[in-house]
């Protein structure tokens, strides 16, 4: 006999009351009496766990009774309603196998563990409500973009890891290498002679796959990546990770107006979904973790979100110096404190700001009438902060080298992109999302390190 | 008035026919006469292009009759039914803006290229046919993974990529770093000073995340991963690459034998999507890279794969030893030229090979009763080779330990590992996949450099 889940049964529990079923799943709890006990299974294909009855009528009565949290049992019996109870229904067993037991120093005894403990066993926490939900919430998520791009015709591409260039020098980068540490190779100039490495030169892990993505675009029209990114930042924070994953979609014929809404659509998009494919989790999230997370983001949904310029951001902002620890001034860019303020205090939703004086933001974008701002765009949301940064692309040839050339950037190292201003060059747009940011948005976690299954920061790289 | 893609033109022709439309692509050719001129122009959102019929009436006639190949054009016009033509519409044209035009040395004339010239502007061959149809399917195949694993509740886990062990040993590993290559720091006995890296200590790419995903899987029950992967080798073959992306589900409460028949699903599963979402691009594949591809790609979906323990297939191999440049003999590898005769002559449809010798296999692989050969099992499938490497793991804890004895494996490093098999552990199994062999298996492109965006290779690490 099959066995089935318990998510199955919670979905189309008419068709399987009063049936004889079979589940596999780990021990949550259990309690015992003389003649019977009652054990709590999760299957980890639902958050709800289910209830197991059984009776010292089993030849195994003694043995199930000992078993400790977290053993995997198989278990047969009848599914009965339990309309008194808290559950909808539980399994009366004919049968319980031990598939395998949980030894007596299992690290998660039914109690409350913080998450710092948690962090120290990130091979054991998803087995724990919070970090069962997370992760869950987690994969469906990334489901969700990807079925919003696809719907819409988006190519996904995988833009390369190891990379030959710096991007836009948007970071830290980590060296990938073969060449043996203990003997570097050098030349006789005393640098190292890359040339002995695996691919002939020096490379690193990306920071960006943008440039690469806008090479797509320029055929495909619409496409997005979706994949890994890194920074080798010396930052602590709970907002940052070393190695985190990055959605990069690109439009062509496309302008800061289309970026946004393309950018708008998502994020509901996302959210709509996880709100109706995982109730249960959100619910958790929001009676636990983070109370008001449930109508912060039933508003997103229902709300247009606000836009505002970078200039007239600063007004505001001004006005309000007072609350800041760094005073904001025309030039210089936003904290995540004054981005909170603007989506959470003044505007109380996700707001739009655009067009950021061009010294603080990237060689690559398109450059505004008055040459002191850029076609650029954060998208702010309460809680969080910037969750995206895009921009329109510099699409003009000439306008594109004379910025490279007042950055310092070397044309030769940026040909192929130039290529794409020379050849059938389009308006063009696109934005990054930062994919942890937006599950910690998502479930009101506070810490990079608990939404990402083995996190990456400084001096951290267990298992 | 809002762009309108090439494909809802032809998705949805009715709807349009006689209308205004408002089109954005780009130039693949263009002829013209006195009075008039056609333009065929891709949008990059559906593979057959649209033709433009223009007009002398138009005020910059001139401007358009020079454009080149590649130009990025938008269109305003009347969509016609051509009863006559190849193609089932044109437009005729109110309006032709220049959006962009292309440079007299642009590298793609309407001409055929070779696959490896083509290599050298990778930024620029997916606006050719066979990339354009190369790309769109490798997006769509990594969808209907998504697809198939979400819609039977499985988690999508994101496994590390930087990892601080070597999991199986599985292969050659990039080094990660941030140290100074021209002054690594060092211990007093020579060693490199890990201690003073990003991580304070050794770091690689990963090679496999399925050590990881086993972790997830004894909570989840069900999970997949799907992310890049790396191997540091120097094998310059049309099949390897240093930078790929792979699929590792991984299943509780299930065995050898669901494992087989979850891959089985999963493949047919993707040639099915694909063949429904990308008819254009497969008939292309069809009839001009691989012929006979569609005939094979429809027999597989039909067919039950065949099932053959290594011991029987080196008895059938052996039988035909004169045939292979590599002798078999039983305790050796398969090669790949054993593996396809297996697959396109022996069985003519796709084949599982299981059992293995325990000594060519990994260390996490369930023990067989005869105590010489472990659950492991390889999908292989004509014109590839092996797709699929899959087994049944190791859930005892005294026999894997004994196993990592007997293959010299510090038992530390594989603590959190361990522990499944002491809190709860159950039978278990997984596969991988590498993506993109299953790109070229459902294409029929030949090499693994012309399915990837931009692919790393030895000494080749451009854009």
């Amino acid at each position: 006999m099959e066995l089935i889940t318990v998510k199955e049964l919670y979905k189309n529990k008419e068709q399987y009351l009063g049936k004889e079923v079979r589940i596999g799943g780990w021990v949550r709890s259990i309690r015992d009496s003389k003649a019977f006990g009652f054990i709590v299974v999760n299957d980890g294909s639902f958050f709800e766990p289910l209830q197991v009855v059984y009776h010292d009528t089993m030849d195994n009565f003694a043995e199930i009774s000992k078993l400790n949290v977290g053993a995997a049992i198989v278990v047969r019996g009848t599914l009965i309603a339990t309309p008194q109870a808290k559950q909808p229904f539980e399994i009366q067993a004919e049968e319980v196998e031990v598939e395998g037991a949980s030894a007596p120093d299992y690290p998660l005894q039914k109690k409350r563990h913080s998450f710092e403990y948690l962090r120290t066993i990130a091979h054991l926490r998803p087995r724990t409500n919070t970090f069962q939900a997370v992760f869950r919430v987690r994969s469906l998520v990334a489901y969700a973009i990807h079925k919003f791009f696809q719907e819409r015709g988006f190519v996904y591409v995988h833009t390369p890891l190891i990379t030959g260039s710096d991007c836009e020098g948007a970071g830290e980068m980590f060296r990938v290498t073969t060449l043996d540490l203990e003997n570097v190779p050098k030349n006789p100039d005393g640098t190292v002679d890359y040339t002995q490495d695996f691919f002939n030169k020096e490379t690193s892990l990306t920071v960006s796959g943008q440039l690469n993505g806008e090479t797509y675009a320029q055929a495909f029209r619409n496409i997005y990546t979706f994949g890994p990114t890194f920074r080798a930042e010396n930052s602590n924070t709970t907002r940052h990770a070393a190695e985190f994953w990055m959605i990069e979609p690109e439009i062509a014929f496309a302008d800061l107006d289309d970026d946004m809404m393309l950018a708008e659509s998502m994020l509901k998009y996302i959210i709509s979904y996880v709100l109706e494919q995982a109730p249960e989790e959100m619910n958790f999230f929001n009676s636990f973790v983070d109370k008001g997370l449930l109508e912060r983001l039933n508003h997103v949904v229902n709300s247009d979100f606000a836009r505002v310029t970078y200039t007239e951001a600063i007004d505001i902002l001004d006005k309000n110096n007072d609350k800041f620890e760094y005073k904001v001034s025309w030039g210089a860019d936003l904290q995540t404190e004054h981005e909170r303020y603007l989506t959470e205090e003044v505007y109380k939703r996700p707001v739009f700001v655009t067009d950021y004086p061009k010294d603080i933001k990237a060689f690559y974008m398109k450059m505004n009438e008055d040459n002191k701002t850029v076609a650029a765009v954060d998208c702010l949301v309460p809680g969080i902060g910037e969750i995206i940064g895009g921009s329109q692309r510099e699409d003009d040839y000439d306008k594109l080298v004379a910025r490279m050339k007042e950055m310092n950037l070397n044309e030769a190292d940026y040909e192929f992109y130039l290529d794409l201003r020379k050849y059938g060059s389009t308006r063009h747009a696109g934005f990054g999302l930062g994919f942890e940011r937006c599950v910690m948005y998502l479930t009101g976690m506070q810490n990079i390190r608990d939404v990402v299954p083995f996190p990456r920061t400084v001096n951290n790289c267990e298992l």
